[in-house]
Formats: structure tokens, C-alpha cells, sequence
């Protein structure tokens, strides 16, 4: 088995604080600009991040790892964040997120023993049976999937700037 | 114009950091695996942006500032990095981007007068004229692509352990 929890949560407990040093006191116009009509900017990838860290992630896991023998996940809106009134800062946005998953993984390290658990499943809506350690693996890749879309979106604010240099950068092409 | 000298000096500033935050510490796991036969781990990516830093951007920036008529840019190979031995951590290594990023960003800051010289050209290799606003948008956006890259490196270490989200996951895909 490839996947390892203490570098599962290394990557886990990286994420808030390098997009705390990434975005504060950033331009606006940094953190405003998306990639066209129902994409996101740079603070709805931090609300669905909060998001996912309050409703999905401990959800799933404590599904597995408890005592209830239904193992279905509960649902989980990818999208209900943006029906939310965005009044926080960024700043405040990325604390409250590092704040979130500093708890997370505190509860992460209390339940999971990783000889015991990492095999132990739950029912996707979709997938059907998943074991623990691809949803933890999942939650990692989902971590550096969202800070590639902050580079991507940012990037793109500068995409006719770079003139001819347009042809060798392929994150303006994604 | 888009362009704005004080909004890309925010990002270039913010790179070395977010790297340092993001990446000291990190099991070699991490740091060592790469896309495939000759494709780059996390570190020679480091490598190449310090490489950038010393024979790249200034040498570029400081021909379109300079009194030489002749404009031509200075060559520089983008794989010269990979030739050199690899013997600093990973923490030195970001150290050394830092330092040589900071050196930079002073100059820049004491050369470019954004009402006087943005419009200022030299001659690519292969584009011909190309403008200082464009050489340094592409500076931002190199910065972006290869923090891009570092997660897309990273997230493939758990290609496979995933399991079924890998339909979700398109970072695992590029």
C-alpha cells in the first residue's frame, strides 16, 4: 500500500497555512477575477473548502468508523457555499478554514489507528463501497486539486498580458 | 492595460514563502516522486526557479533597460539546473529562492519606473520585439505555472490511491 497517514496529514496541515502566506493582503483584483461565467474566484475556492471541512470530510469518516451499521455517506452540496453572503475578508475566510482543519485533524489523530482502520468502508452515493484510506487519499489530492485552480485562476487574470509567451505556458490553455 | 507593477510584485514577493511554508518539512516521498522518465520532482523544480532567478529574468529585464543598442536577449537554457548535483535539502534550497527572489524584487523596484518603461522592448529568440510589461507578466505567471506543477507532481503520488473519486479528481489526469 502506497498511502501513509502521517504523510496524508503533512500535506493536510500544510494547506491552510501556505494559502494564508499565498493570499493575505492580496489586490482584489487577484482574489476577484475568475475564469468566466460560473467559475470561481479565489475566495469561493476558499468557502468551498470551509465547506467541504464542516460538512463532508469528519462526516465520511466518522460514518466508517462509527457504531451505526448504516454506512451510507450523508449528502454533501459541492455548491451550497455559494449561495452564501460572502461578507468575511480572505484573511478571515483562511483563518477560519485553518481553524476548521486544525480541529479536523486533532479528531483525525484521535480516531484513526492506522493499522486497524484503513481499510474499513462506507457506501458513495455514487461509487458504492469506498475504504478509508481512499477517502483520506481523496481528501489530500482534493487539497492540492483546489490550490492548482487558485494558480490556474490567478494566472489567467495575466493571460493576454504575457504576449507571445502565451504559447509556452500551458496553465492558460487549462 | 491590465498590467500593474504593484500587483505583480505581490506574487512574485509571495512565491518563496508560500514554497517555504508548503514545502519544508514534507516527507521525501513527496519531494522525490515525479510524472515519469524525464519529467522533474518537486526539488528540480525549485532548482529551476532559482536557476530563472540567476540567469534568466534580470539578465532579460536589465538588456530592455540598458544603454546597449543591442536589444537581443542573453540566452538561457531552462534545463541547465537539472546538470547540477543536488546536494542542499529542500530548506535550502527554498532558502536560497528566497534570498535570490529578494535581491531581485529590489532591483526591480529601483530600475522600472511603471510610467516610463513598461512599453520598452528587446528582441526574444524566437518571439522578436517583445515588451518589459509582457517579460514581466510572464515572470508571474512562470511563478504560477510551476506552483501548478508541484501540486499536480505531488497529487499523482496518490494517483492510484484514490480509488474510484479519480473520475472526480482531473488534477490526476493532466
Amino acid at each position: 500500500m502506497n498511502f501513509n497517514l502521517n504523510e496524508a496529514i503533512e500535506v493536510l496541515e500544510r494547506t491552510p497555512l501556505t494559502l494564508e502566506y499565498f493570499l493575505s493582503g492580496l489586490s482584489n483584483r487577484w482574489l476577484q477575477s475568475n475564469e468566466g461565467e460560473g467559475t470561481w474566484n479565489v475566495s469561493e475556492v476558499i468557502d468551498h473548502l470551509i465547506e467541504a471541512e464542516e460538512t463532508n470530510w469528519m462526516a465520511r469518516i466518522e460514518c466508517i468508523l462509527g457504531e451505526d451499521e448504516n454506512k451510507h455517506f450523508p449528502l454533501f452540496d459541492r455548491f451550497s457555499h455559494l449561495n452564501k453572503e460572502q461578507t468575511k475578508s480572505i484573511e478571515g475566510r483562511v483563518l477560519e478554514f485553518k481553524s476548521i482543519r486544525a480541529q479536523n485533524i486533532a479528531k483525525l489523530q484521535l480516531l484513526i489507528d492506522p493499522e486497524e482502520h484503513l481499510e474499513l468502508s462506507g457506501i458513495h452515493p455514487e461509487f458504492g463501497s469506498v475504504k478509508l484510506r481512499e477517502l483520506l487519499s481523496t481528501w489530500v489530492v482534493h487539497d492540492l486539486t483546489h490550490i492548482s485552480q487558485i494558480v490556474r485562476v490567478m494566472s489567467k487574470s495575466y493571460g493576454e498580458d504575457v504576449g507571445p509567451w502565451k504559447e509556452y505556458l500551458s496553465i492558460l490553455k487549462k
